[in-house]
């Protein structure tokens, strides 16, 4: 039983530093690739058994300290009533875009147990099949991130679409956020229901906004989110998560809890100049990307966070031993913190050396492990 | 006569805050696209008549502060040797990209009176035709930059090409950066040679390395520029700039000198978690891009320089009360510093209201103006 994630995420003490990549369930892998091979994208994403197969694969491929959830942040827009596309090249595609407030209203409030069930029964077959070995990690886009790509229609380069709503028709944008951020909140709930261990909350594109903006049109839809998910935690029946007592509870109907609190990991790319905002959400763990210091990022969040992060995903283009030297800089940056998790700063690109993402997990094993 | 962006640069004191946006002379106005209409945009460059015009208009229609050069940054790389295509959606393609010795090899250093004389022509045109009405800014890509183009073949969603040759084999990057560094500094020599008041040096995409990284492979060739204009300023004959005495050299190839040296704007996208690495470049001016709020850059940067921005060019989009709120907003947070020019955090976007820009400008010197 594995518990040093879950541990890491709390503050509490442990003997080595723990370790997951986001995208670890994904193209570098030879394993996924053979069964995206036979199913698209999206079908991988709604079938529970092949979902759960490739969360699996980096846990033996790597030998990391969590699985994550196999999904994508824009299933729960799909059940919002959009139309969900993915394109080799291009990425998703929403169409159409939501632009006015016909288009919003017809958006509604997924139930996860009737409208995303086939991500509730991943994650049951994950608990089933990790059996303790490593904590599961559900995850969602946070609200700010999911309407970007409703509002945008896909990604964007200056998301001009999106600041236009904020700006010429707050309201609207409220309006939208609303939906938005129930559909999280719900979405989460029923993930930590389902057995989900500790959630991610993504937002990649946050860091696009102004601090001013971010405070205003991002940051409290956050709050809302782990306001809410910290109440759920605290409601929950407590059962002690101990390798003494199982993971998994009894009774009910499939659901997990634990004397601690579900940790919730709020991420946000591009962070460095709105960490002085991002400090009031109320997260366990702060995700910090690559582009500042995770000493300084540590040093201006203050001591109730731990973090997580923050390699350069391309780092793990350089060979081994300077693979290792950063490694062990970014460990040593992070132990003023008052837990780390070792993580890249971003997705794993596809195009990434697998025995070089193994090396990275080993060194940070091997360099972080205490005498 | 127009010295106040000069003197904001210096930190010296003045009686309003002065202003330009980055991609002034750019497609939100209709008499740029009047002339795009008819020709290319290599060609527009290139033709310095009509470079020379759509360098002017925004200063009759905005009332901005400051002229900048209109080109672009690629226009050295093509004179280095590399194939230079623009395509509408794409933006610029290099082909082949340089991604090894034979093809760093091939390339040249040119000489700008040769290579790029057209260039120098229209700063030339310009001072002539501003005559002191406002001074005029040359510029360059910063050599990461512009590498970044050169090893990807445009742009580039995570640099990988880039990263890679710089973690898979340092010593190319090392020898395409010393070539691309010279000609960046015989460029901004010829540039203030020919006329240029001010030089800023874009470092766009900078802001995509680690801190370690930026240091190391990034900032030492942005400092042996600035050290060679510097050494280039304090050689140069000097002739005061005031009201009194012509801003341009009487004599000579049109040269232009001024007593106090041509100030140097360092630009970084991105640059929030960089700031402790670029207060160290030497430059007068640091840009600062929108991601963070411009005291806080001025507290991490120290006193030692002005500032340039740093308003989210989406924020013109907005009411134009709200745009003046943010202006004032802004001015208040740059008030700490030595000096502020007001700019946007990037370039102007084509689908800009041109009354909002105008409005942004207004705002600027409305509030800024001393009693």
């Amino acid at each position: 039983m594995n518990y040093v994630f879950l541990k890491a995420c709390r503050g509490e003490k442990i003997s080595y530093t723990p370790v997951w990549i986001m995208r670890q369930a994904g193209r570098y892998l030879k394993q996924y690739q053979k069964i995206r091979g036979k199913v698209d994208f999206l079908t991988l994403c709604k079938t529970p058994e092949l979902a759960a197969e490739v969360t699996i694969q980096p846990i033996d491929a790597l030998g990391v300290d969590a699985a994550i959830l196999f999904s994508d942040i824009l299933i729960p827009v799909e059940a919002m009533g959009m139309k969900l596309e993915f394109f080799e090249k291009k990425g998703p595609v929403l169409n159409p875009p939501i632009r006015n407030e016909a288009s919003i209203k017809k958006l509604s409030v997924p139930n996860p147990e009737e409208d995303m069930n086939f991500v509730l029964e991943t994650i049951k077959i994950l608990r089933r099949e990790l059996n303790g070995k490593v904590p599961l990690i559900g995850f969602s886009g946070a609200p700010f991130t999911m309407a970007t790509y409703m509002i945008e229609g896909g990604t964007s380069k200056n998301f001009l679409q999106t600041k236009r709503m904020i700006f010429q028709t707050p309201d609207l944008y409220a309006s939208l956020m609303d939906k938005v951020t129930q559909t999280v909140i719900e979405y989460l709930r029923s993930q930590i229901k389902a057995g989900a261990q500790a959630v991610q909350l993504f937002d990649t594109w946050a860091g696009v906004l102004s601090p001013g903006d971010y405070k205003k049109f991002a940051l409290p839809y956050v709050k809302r989110v782990i306001d809410n998910i910290k109440t759920q935690n605290s409601k929950l029946k407590t059962q002690k998560l101990t390798p003494a007592s199982p993971p998994l509870s009894k009774g009910g109907k499939g659901g997990f809890s634990s004397q601690e609190s579900v940790p919730i990991i709020y991420f946000v790319g591009e962070c460095a100049g709105l960490l002085e905002e991002i400090k009031t959400c109320g997260a366990d763990v702060i995700g910090i990307d690559w582009r500042i210091n995770i000493d300084d990022a540590v040093k201006r969040l203050g001591s109730n966070f731990s973090v997580q992060g923050n390699l350069d995903p391309c780092a793990l283009f350089l060979p081994k031993e300077e693979i290792e030297r950063r490694v062990k800089d970014i460990l040593n940056r992070a132990s003023s913190a008052r837990g780390h998790i070792f993580n890249l700063g971003h997705g794993i690109l596809p195009e990434t050396p697998v025995e070089n993402a193994a090396a990275m997990v080993e060194a940070v094993h091997k360099l972080s492990r205490r005498r």
